[in-house]
């Protein structure tokens, strides 16, 4: 499989141990909402743990499939609370296939604000099952 | 010249005439505030030339590219009153090399909310300039 087939197959089936394992440790995670990116392999897995929850769901569909040398680009869309959510992944792999830099952009402005507002909710909920 | 080429060509040295003649007369725009596409060479070529205007300048640099059968994902980042803009134009030519859809992301939020602000003003100078 190739990294992005992988990939693939995490959104198929999403297994977070898998997803922890694509993940190069010093990965950079730049989210839709805020300029600062996130730095290293457990706030990245965070955040795209969380996203599988606030993003994923059976409506969610990648509908197109942009590459380079080293990287893709991945577009979906989903319905949440009847609102559309269009957006990209963008993720750049190392030699050995590790994600290395991972940053979602998002579309139209009533989505980016949905997401802020749930990613909020869903880091802390997750930040308060660990504390 | 690709129809890559020629729109780099165009941002290189923004040419009204030459963006009119690369826009399918049925193009389909969207922009990354509003969920509705806009249809058609007229209002495309309206939000495509705001753009230039509105995002352009000596900051503007195009950092990533990725392809793939009919079209292109350019990424860009400026710098506008001292917010980042960090977005992509994706772009789909039909076999004549003509666009015929145009979408636009940007992140993260507080750069959403400007484009947001400054392409409404843009769009109404340009209506009342046309009144």
């Amino acid at each position: 499989m190739t990294p992005l087939q992988r990939w693939h197959a995490h959104i198929a089936a999403p297994d977070h141990g898998a997803l922890w394992d694509m993940l190069h440790p010093d990965v950079v995670f730049e989210s839709p909402v805020v300029h600062t990116p996130q730095r290293g392999r457990e706030i990245t897995f965070k955040y795209l743990a969380s996203a599988d929850k606030v993003l994923g769901g059976p409506a969610f569909v990648y509908r197109g499939e942009w590459t380079n040398a080293d990287g893709a680009i991945l577009e979906f869309e989903t319905l949440i609370d009847g609102i559309t959510v269009n957006g990209i992944d963008m993720i750049r792999w190392d030699d050995e296939g590790r994600i290395v830099h991972f940053k979602v952009m998002v579309r139209p402005l009533k989505a980016v604000n949905m997401v802020h507002r749930m990613m909020g909710e869903m880091l802390a909920t997750m930040a308060a099952g660990k504390g």
